[in-house]
């Protein structure tokens, strides 16, 4: 495991950009970052972890929201600084907003356009 | 234009990571760098500009290759710090070993195995 990792070529803060897409309609569904530990989690685990900036800790996808992200495939690119997985969205839901990508504005006529639907409320996932 | 600029959240470098996926089959071929000029350069072109950051100048993927990638969708994720490009990747060959996309190794029992076979020789590919 170790050898793996001592592959990838982390930032100067040890982080790598990871994209999540969905393994069955190739949809990408969202950009988080990893540290060492992520990734190792990610592939123990069999589910996507990330390293939440904001919050300085590991972040397992879905933890709260129940949304996790089964990882199907994992792979690196060419210069060893992003991970690129495969998963199963579960939930179908991978947007904080309750949408099933993060990547809902397209650019149309110069404007960012929402083209997503929220599929549950925002209040209804986080919910305590 | 500026406007659709200053919406995105640049980092402490001035940049966004950029991933292009080719529009019609969702094979994600690589992720690179975009300041600002590279975006709006972008956008005015219909093909991807990136920045590179270790030439420290703008990038017009293809300008050597001729494989450049013509702009089909541009769309930003939910932090506004990603950027998400459908492209049509000319002569099929995204990356710069000569293989159609730049992940192209796979982990696989503790390895990163090479999964994707290379189509044009890099010395073939920029011939001087």
């Amino acid at each position: 495991m170790q050898t793996i990792l001592n592959q990838i070529k982390w930032n100067e803060a040890g982080l790598v950009p990871a994209i999540a897409q969905q393994h069955d309609t190739g949809k990408v569904l969202m950009v988080a970052w990893m540290n060492r530990q992520a990734l190792q989690t990610t592939i123990e685990e069999g589910r996507a972890v990330y390293y939440s900036r904001s919050r300085k800790k590991l972040w397992r996808k879905g933890e709260q929201s129940g949304h996790i992200q089964k990882l199907k495939e994992l792979r690196i690119d060419c210069d060893s600084d992003v991970v690129l997985m495969q998963v199963d969205q579960i939930g179908g839901i991978a947007c904080h907003t309750g949408r099933h990508t993060c990547f809902y504005r397209r650019y149309e006529n110069g404007r960012w356009n929402e083209v997503e639907p929220v599929l549950k409320d925002q209040a209804e996932i986080y919910k305590t």
